[in-house]
């Protein structure tokens, strides 16, 4: 089984800094949550709204803000930004499973097809002609890996991934189960009652420590690439449709749709469930809130919505019928204007 | 290939109970619409508003509500519940289709993993370290279940399933094609303009009868676990993030998605297309409409919904453009109302 | 490797019509966007407000519309829609990459299946019990096909496609990656509070050139058939629940879900990220616009919206609060009608 990963406070902060409060010497072997730690965890605590958990917890030590030093009696580590200092924490005790060493004997690899030293190769992987795996990947069961792919050092490919011909992807790529890269676009042109398909015969190129979520989806260009740049996080069932750009660091939230051709910037972030149309740009440093349809480019930064408020469906039921009246209720109020304006001057 | 099931009319009412009307030794091999019935059909009818329909349809004999007693002369089963007692009708004609009998010489099974008696395990199955699979289990071809997880007895994994590592899985589960448990949580911290991943170690506990769709995805915890209560019953392309707690028996529609940390409530109905907030709690017995945004805790059952009314698009036109002036029109309002009530003082 | 295809601008002309202007000889390996084109590729412009990118571009030959004639001194054909004659030139120089020949020694197949002539069937795939695989079908790696199953001539499955016990498809058909078809719909019976389930013995019918995209969802009928008629087109991440009809040449954009029983006609359009209410009837040449939700049957052809217009976020949270007053106002508004009238018959 896994071996025992254990570091004491001095050791953790030798690494990743902070300051110990307390008795260095102690050690933890994993992080946990204030309400289910033992004594062998590390707790984190970020918010000083919530320091009375501090003391029914159980967790052996904690990370805290600087400001709350004294919080607690335990041993403590003062950082600060407490929970970056915890994801830090938490990947020392929890390195990603990368599967057995070596190639399994029932993968089904390519003569042509390049390993790079040290990759994981899983049972029941079909890597196709041409394909190259850079140094460090782990490939788990049952991942297509089509002719002629080029993947970095250290991918990350869970099980039942598919990657179409072609596609290209960086180093340290994390890509979750039943995510596609590279399957066609959705490129039609109608003639006489029919659809033409459009061949799609662009890539799909994605940077260095990009993750995409399961099930997403993220089709090849059309002509040109779709690009995802460095960074990049795409949580579950997005899609991603030909020719997108998306920026640098920016992260997506599940569910999001991005039609065809859409330029998303650098450092954005946008909410579950939203929609991008097609051909438009969106600005560096943009955040689309969850539910919201952006239907046009958006040139400047800001924080951009278009969700419904719910209410109860028989208070909903009585507002939803105004909103197919709005242009209706507009004029009259102009026309209560106009008729008020005219009565004050006849009065004056 | 299969064998033929029949049952008389008195047979399934001596095992599911109801009420033969007419000859109780016909008998029937196979539900059906009551429009594409063949004489060795048995159809329902639950609405007597389509009684009409009785009298065209070809099936040998009618399952019908109490109240409709000589609404055929054909052989009929009176029951309290028509939909209900076809449902078990249905269930006693189709049980489900398991897959061949034993382990699959091509399947792929640690040495270590624990697979229950009479476990069907189809061709390039991947089961890894330490796996158990509970007795009566039937896992269909392509599926992998990762190391540690843990399986109850007779649940139903179909092709191309995908299980992380540690996860708990009940008795009588269905997972359809597809579907993704335990992928990481979108946990990401930020750090001088990038992303730190936040390592997600809390597993997927999933309970007894529960049913997941086609391609829907459900997010091991970040700490602690998510959590699918016994009974609950999931549609196709749901996202569940990491942390949710789903109670019993609710039952969600497709194209849902669920963000981190809510909880949501027993016999919950959730329509398609629903998007729920993160941390948020919802009550027992809830209703949300198909497409509505849930942005907040709902402490009491009810029915919410937050759906945009549809309209030919020239008279949405003219209404969108009123839904960005709403604040304004208020504002408007109130000041016709003023300045009539002044009016009208002064008139006084 | 691939071999290369070269076709004179004659070539061309003499198998698709339209005209050459200039020199007839000059021949081409590819199409490319005009921005990315070389010597050896051919561009297309469609839009003569974009004339002055065909300056620009290295492309060493074009496709324009006859109305663009002498628009550039390089060898041109001129077509009357230069997009469809684009996508047939696409389609000469990219045939689908079909995979090698014959049937990989990998492959799972039951003795009982019947394999057509030159079918393709790659590593991995499982073909279970009567499954019926047309002559030329292209089977890519880690495909389960179900027991029963029917596939027409020529069709093209792409890796790790999963479709359940007795679909029927057609000639010509594309799957893309992770599309599941025929999982079982979402038919469930209340009874004390648990959740009764309906089985589902209905098939999926796909019918002729289908394509359907990555990780989409095909749900099988409850009863009756779910149908996609002939020509169909249908994106990523779609829902299709159980016995929706989908009539010939509609095309379905992503993340549309389109609840159970649900008939849309013949040549509609549907956006993306639409929502179709079940058991309700959509007329032929329906379009329905980006995040629409239908509610209700459209007896006639048209335009149907109903997205809810973004805004800056603090101007949408001052619009949003109204959204929950729109029957208050519309009220309020009568009231001020009522008075003012009074007031104008008093003061008349």
């Amino acid at each position: 089984m896994a071996q025992e990963i254990r570091y004491s406070l001095k050791e953790l902060t030798e690494q990743l800094g902070g300051e110990v409060q307390g008795d260095a010497s102690v050690s933890v072997t994993q992080v946990a949550s204030l309400a289910h730690a033992e004594s062998y965890h590390i707790a984190f605590l970020a918010n000083p709204k919530y320091k009375e958990q501090l003391a029914s917890s159980q967790a052996g030590a904690f990370i805290l803000a600087r400001s709350m030093t004294g919080a607690s009696n335990k041993p403590c580590i003062l950082a600060d930004n407490p929970y970056t200092y915890f994801a830090k924490v938490s990947t020392l005790f929890n390195p990603p499973l990368r599967g057995d060493e070596g190639v399994h004997e029932r993968a089904v690899i390519h003569p042509s097809a390049v390993i790079g030293a040290g990759a994981r190769i899983a049972a029941n992987v079909v890597i196709e002609r041409d394909a190259v795996i850079g140094a460090g990947c782990s490939i788990a069961a049952g991942v297509v890996i089509g002719a002629g792919v080029q993947i970095g050092e250290n991918a990350l490919i869970y099980a039942n991934v598919t990657i179409y011909p072609l596609c290209v992807i960086g180093n340290n790529v994390i890509l979750h189960s039943g995510c596609v890269i590279g399957a066609d676009g959705f490129g039609l042109a109608p003639e006489a009652g029919r659809w033409l398909k459009i061949p799609q015969i662009g890539r799909v190129v994605i940077g260095n420590d990009v993750e995409v979520g399961a099930n997403t989806t993220i089709d090849r260009g059309a002509l040109d690439d779709t690009v995802i740049h460095d960074g990049v996080k795409l949580d579950n069932q997005i899609q991603v449709a030909h020719n997108v750009h998306i920026g640098e660091h920016t992260a997506i939230a599940a569910c999001t749709g991005i039609a065809g051709s859409a330029h998303i910037g650098a450092h954005c972030t946008i909410g579950g469930a939203a929609m991008i149309f097609g051909h438009i740009k969106i600005a560096d440093n943009v955040n689309v809130s969850t539910n919201t349809l952006i239907t046009k480019s958006l040139p400047k930064a800001g924080t951009y919505t278009s969700a419904l408020p719910f209410s109860e469906h028989s208070v909903w039921l009585k507002n939803a019928v105004q909103m197919r009246h709005l242009d209706s209720m507009a004029l009259r109020l102009r026309s209560l204007e106009q008729q008020l304006a005219s009565m004050e001057k006849n009065n004056g």
